[in-house]
């Protein structure tokens, strides 16, 4: 046929590429169809080789990963403080979110985080005298990340803070995470001063001993019943945790009653939780990582067991490449901001919360959440889009976590770099922003993809490994 | 054209009527689009030409009457015995739901909760003396909504219930209903047996006293707020409650402890709530109540302010024809039986609890409760339709109860006779279903259309009264 004679038919345009030239016909009132493809991420030929010889080996192995996850039962066990169960946990080592970074490369508000917590364990008295300290080389760092615990933002673990426990049961690990501070002036968003640290102090002297008492007279809490249940409210438990935390309310809150040393002092407790509609956060943010840490070391799996910000770098970890972290700079969230703040104003990503998403909760679920659009952005057909689109780089669908949108279709579970590199297509984490500056706080909350850099370094981390298992 | 032309061409048809010419159409593979349309209701010619003769008077008067509806403030402002607080209630009446019903004619589970309450009374010793005591005369029946009541299911309220009392602070009107029971053998689904009466005997001593001094501590709890947060929480407030019954607690929970008499039962109150994810019904229904309360007697409007059933009759009341009930058999509900029971089983549709769908809840606002279709049948696209039908029998849309799946539009509320009967379409009921026979209990949950005959009798007495207005 010659080409004048195409032009001179109805056309039927199928679109491969850029979606600006769908949108001149869409102008030109052509009917026309997208194709939803983008072109692989460039990759060195001889990792993409080694992948493909090895794709048997690796699909059985992340069969046998991603199993791992969907049969993880979370429970929470009991509260502890950090230096008393946090496997390696000492007097002079602060943990923090996402992968490994020096006190030089912190951000401002992991920064900020650090100031406030060597303020309230004693160690310093002005945020002046504390950033002294932390560069002092005697204080040492690392990632919540590899002492089986996840924080939220900046993530800061200090000795004395209290940590809730919690243990896999399936498979017998544990994890830990500390006790949600609720908004406002809040150390997880680097805010330092004297009133974030009396709210953790009273945290550890109140509210830590009184539930405590109570999950130790409950025995455990179901933490996977709660999050299935959640779903079904509009929770996706990342940024949305009203559901979650209210069904926690009402598990604890009878035993907080029985157990508590006066009316006044269990009032106070249920008026803390009742107060923070992301107290929840901080279980859901564990029971992911207890189900996720359930399969890791599986090798040849290219199934990503963490997803992790440090404010600075951009980390994941594969459950076939062993500890290493894989990394690339973290990009800024576009986001909803609050009054006076705009992108200006924002620290890249941070936190472990993606944890959830790698859990094939958070923004893997957002479809769950419709609400949610109305804290990060969009509407309530994007968050259907999101969820689906992240079916094509999960290895599985939940069992348990069912999204009602999708007529009760299981969460895209368990992330496959290799499916994320060859479709081009970026885990969706619906996050929480915060200040660049120390000691400012929150300023908005968005929807971001992970960056390309981590997945691209993760697989060729794991065609190294693939040559040496062959 | 001549018709055998049109038969040489490609076939483009626009079905009206029955969608059983679609489907063969389908079967041939010819495309056809499907006329959403009914026939409107037989009606009396006069009936039809009054109405239409008044229409703008009549748009005039369901604007004024839907406004006060939507304007509606409900809060919860305390908790009262039945005989000290429900306007004319005395010693030996009992309230039941729906319109007006003699024992002759009232329904097995009806009949089972009137025994029940005179057990609980303390008027009879056995279920056999309390039947012939109900026979006798000596007891008067009346609807509770002709008290400024909702019950649900049989609705009895009996002069020693506690009820928790509200207040439509725009309107200053009140309203009541008693607490709900939890599931199982229970008095409003027409079982009477000791544990029925020693569970209320309970509610009466322990569960009263302590809401009651915990409500008296708040002051009052704001319910549009609450069932606004539960629309997007995947409550619709009928038949699921969950989000709505964890917001109450935790709203309430801190008074309780702080006003009980001892932790104990402080603990024991807490976990009766808890225990019951349908507690927060007998709050949703009486702030329905009293929003459509206020609707009442603006002469001309064929707003629906009542919808109710008392397992014989399904009874509906309008803004402008006064106290008149007009009435039709009640449908037996198509429902997801439980294990054992069949339609065969189940009682013909019965309760107040259809006050949440006059007011642009329950069924109306299904699409934000994907999850119900679980418990009453379907998928979660059929909840987002029932509510999309909804809006065309309604006369506005809230602007606090918010459906998410629908981007946040406002459920639709405020039912009007008029649009029912043109355009066919019935108000969809979510609801339970009892057992008709007394001492049984519930069988099973689903879905019912209102019936037209007390649509087509309310609008011939409508007509009447524009007759007499004019």
């Amino acid at each position: 046929m010659a080409i004048k004679d195409l032009f001179q038919k109805e056309l039927k345009v199928v679109n491969i590429g850029l979606e600006s030239f769908k949108e001149s016909l869409d102008q030109c009132r052509a009917p026309s169809v997208q194709v939803d493809w983008r072109p692989p991420l460039a990759m060195d030929a001889a990792v993409i080789g080694a992948v493909r010889a090895a794709s048997e080996t690796i699909a059985r192995a992340n069969a046998q990963a991603v199993a791992k996850v969907l049969a993880a039962r979370p429970y929470l066990i009991g509260l502890e403080k950090a230096l008393d169960a946090v496997p390696g946990m000492k007097k002079n080592l602060l943990l923090h979110a996402g992968p490994p970074v020096t006190w030089e490369r912190m951000c401002g508000p992991m920064r900020g985080a650090v100031m406030g917590a060597l303020i309230y364990e004693g160690l310093a008295k002005t945020p002046e005298e504390a950033g002294k300290l932390a560069q002092s080389g005697a204080v040492e760092f690392a990632p919540c990340h590899e002492h089986s615990a996840v924080g939220p933002m900046a993530g800061i673990i200090s000795p004395s803070m209290p940590v809730f426990v919690l243990k896999n049961e399936e498979n017998g690990n544990l994890g830990y995470c500390t006790l949600n501070e609720g908004l406002g002036k809040v150390l997880r968003y680097g805010a330092y001063g004297p009133e974030v640290v009396k709210k953790l102090k009273w945290m550890e002297t109140v509210l830590y001993p009184a539930l405590k008492k109570a999950v130790a007279k409950l025995g455990k809490v179901d933490l996977k019943n709660i999050i299935a249940q959640a779903l079904h409210m509009g929770d996706e438990v990342h940024n949305r945790n009203r559901a979650a935390t209210s069904l926690f309310y009402r598990a604890v809150a009878p035993a907080i009653v029985r157990t508590a040393p006066d009316a006044e002092t269990a009032a106070q407790v249920l008026e803390f939780i009742n107060g923070n509609d992301h107290f929840f956060l901080n279980l859901s943010m564990p029971a992911s990582k207890v189900s996720l840490d359930a399969a890791r070391g599986v090798a040849s799996s290219s199934l990503v067991v963490a997803m992790a910000r440090n404010g600075t770098d951009f980390g994941i970890q594969l459950s076939g490449t062993g500890d290493e972290w894989f990394t690339g700079p973290a990009p800024v969230p576009d986001a909803l901001f609050f009054a006076g703040f705009t992108k200006k104003d924002a620290n890249p990503d941070i936190g472990d919360s993606a944890i959830t998403e790698t859990n094939g909760l958070g923004g893997f679920a957002i479809a769950a959440s419709p609400a949610i659009v109305q804290f990060v952005g969009g509407n309530a057909a994007d968050a259907v889009n999101y969820t689906r689109r992240m079916y094509e780089i999960s290895l599985a669908e939940s069992a348990s976590y069912q999204i009602p949108a999708l007529d009760f279709r299981g969460s895209p579970t368990g992330i496959d770099a290799i499916k994320v590199v060859e479709k081009g297509i970026f885990p969706v984490i619906d996050t929480g922003v915060a200040h660049r500056e120390p000691g400012v706080g929150q300023v908005g909350a968005g929807i971001l993809n992970a960056p390309a850099e981590p997945f691209q370094k993760a697989l060729a981390g794991l065609a190294k490994k693939l040559g040496r298992n062959q």
